[in-house]
């Protein structure tokens, strides 16, 4: 077979494979088995900083492995919601009956969605499709666009009004946002929630939050304490991207202790894996924590010169981001996401996300996510390569 | 402090820790945690089989510590929840399309009561609390008593006349039944089945099916191919019992692809987790089925020579079980279930379930598991000790 059949070859399977996982890549797992002869050498479809990964790999071999108390973690049950947002609590200083422990972040949107909104959300694209997938059929969606011509950030006076004007119960604002990175400060977002203080569910996603940076500390920011102020604040939190866990599938959210109550009232009994439940007892050790400030500002730092790189690379354009991604355009007149994905990842073994599916974007766009410092240059090489 | 100061000390904490875990025993984690003092040397509350836990410790030592591909388990995302559904299939020869995989059987229940449930569900007590306490506020639950006359067993008839008596729109059949063991032959569970054919959700929880038999070879039971013919069964399965994996959070629903289709269209995504990803892979190998299947029927012999012993054991009386517990009734006049509990748990080491918050039970109820041959034979000897 010459090389060009086997790529159609291949381009055939992904496309297969990315049609049956609706508006998300296929897990890298998924990718090895239905398709091994793709050799992916870098994947920067995944949105993790692995340098997190590597200190919990250690904690994790120091605490379970070594020590043989493994068995333990997988054996039992773990324990109940509550008894995890209390160590969580210790963490993060925020009182227990405010924490709901979810099996990664997705839990928590699921829950929330399924349980507070009511008959309409208002929802920023382009966006991380299951803000709008997870309604039921009888509740309706408004999108609020962002635009090329503002580098797909949020105009704050122009979102309210936008708001304002359809009524949403509930809105949804992740920061930095996914898929182009784009962010909203600290102060901005205490003012969107101050002018909209009468919308029933404010949803704010902190998913990525751990990768932008006001100062020149690179110090951590949350919008965490805005749910003591407004009882209508809903605070996500992944922990698979800032701590590199996807697997373990840990996430939470924080708010109103009336809005937990109900939803401990009648489920997510044992919710939390025992993996997960280890994660969370790291958590809330100062140690583990002061180290992992020290990889999070390393990987900050990675991904501010790899962003600064891309920005240099021609005929592509990369939008503004604060997260570990940028969102790129390809300005090559002819040239498709899903062609430039697959020379990628054919050629390169370069595995990067084509966002021909996202709604909200107007042209051909990709993601591409910061990995460690000789994955980014790996990275860069190839699409240097590729758009010539 | 004197030894009953002591005790009393600890009596207290322990009530304490219950009255805040609900209608469920305090994870072994949060006890050791909250008491550090109590010793637990045999955990007879939990209900899994620990000769499964080494089989599969074996195999992921071999395929993932050994190897260090235990990262990608944890950093990575897992496939989405029809990729593993389709391994799911191969091994036990269900279409992907009817099976639903959930992180533990409890995601399960809870997915289907919320979703499926319409008005009012028939619950045989005593039973598994999750069954009455997830359903909402709006919806009616009725209890079918099982009684002290009849050995806490289901008489079909009278079962099947008080379903059609109250008209739920739900039933769910525990089988063996939580707390007692008490089982229904695959003949009977057809019988109910057909002559209830009318009810539109037939839930059948086969947590403790894998302890069950019906002939000399020990062979599986399951009463999955009935969802084939009836559109109505729900078929729960918790890998945490049989498999001795509580922590990993595994289990699937088998059901009707219409309402697979349902609660995967607005949720579920990444709910399954990069370690269940990795057991429901070797579960799909015929190998590991094969050795699986010697633990299995190693754990149901020890189990039934357990039982014997218990039943020889003066006032106290053991009801039939079919599952890898026994419910104990206490004979013995003035003796609480918690007392009795708690002077095993604090002068034996062993920590059994106080069944006194279970509803449907008159009188003083404990519940003991079987757990490993030399486990048993402590639990034996420290009931035969607190009994004097």
């Amino acid at each position: 077979m010459s090389l060009d059949k086997n790529v159609q070859e291949i381009n055939k399977k992904v496309a297969f494979l990315k049609s049956k996982s609706g508006s998300h890549s296929p897990s890298i797992d998924t990718f090895l088995q239905e398709i091994p002869e793709i050799k992916i050498d870098v994947d920067a479809c995944f949105l993790s900083n692995p340098y997190a990964t590597d200190l919990f790999l250690t904690y994790l071999k120091n605490d379970l492995i070594d020590t043989n108390k493994l068995r333990d973690v997988l054996e039992y049950y773990p324990p109940q919601n509550y008894a995890v947002a209390d160590y969580i609590s210790k963490a993060i200083g925020t009182p227990a009956k405010n924490i709901f422990v979810t099996n990664g972040a997705i839990e928590a949107i699921q829950a929330v969605l399924h349980n507070f909104l009511a008959k309409k959300i208002c929802v920023v694209i382009p966006t991380f499709s299951s803000y709008y997938e997870f309604i039921k059929p009888h509740q309706e969606v408004v999108y609020y666009p962002l635009t090329k011509e503002n580098d797909f950030k949020i105009v704050v006076n122009d979102y309210i009004a936008f708001v304002e004007q359809h009524k949403p119960d509930t809105i949804v604002l992740i920061n930095p946002n996914n898929p182009n990175g784009g962010y909203l400060s600290k102060q901005d977002i205490f003012d969107v929630v101050e002018k909209l203080s009468w919308v029933k569910n404010i949803i704010i996603d902190e998913s990525f939050i751990h990768f932008a940076y006001e100062d020149d500390e690179l110090s951590q920011i949350t919008a965490e304490e805005l749910m003591h102020k407004f009882e209508n604040i809903i605070i996500i939190k992944s922990m698979s991207k800032d701590f590199g866990i996807a697997g373990i599938r840990a996430g939470y959210a924080i708010m109103n202790e009336k809005r937990i109550g109900q939803l401990l009232s009648n489920g997510y009994l044992w919710n939390v894996s025992g993996l997960a439940n280890y994660f969370f007892k790291i958590y809330c050790q100062p140690e583990f924590i002061r180290q992992y400030n020290i990889v999070r500002k390393k990987y900050i730092m990675n991904t501010q010169m790899f962003l600064s790189q891309l920005a240099a690379i021609e005929k592509i354009k990369i939008y503004p981001s604060k997260a570990n991604f940028a969102l790129i355009e390809l300005l090559e007149p002819g040239i498709t996401s899903f062609d430039f994905c697959m020379n990628l990842l054919v050629n390169y073994g370069v595995y990067v996300r084509d966002c021909s599916d996202k709604i909200g974007l107007n042209g051909e766009f990709i993601r591409v996510a910061s990995r460690s410092f000789e994955d980014n240059l790996t990275i860069i090489d190839a699409i240097k390569n590729a758009v010539k």
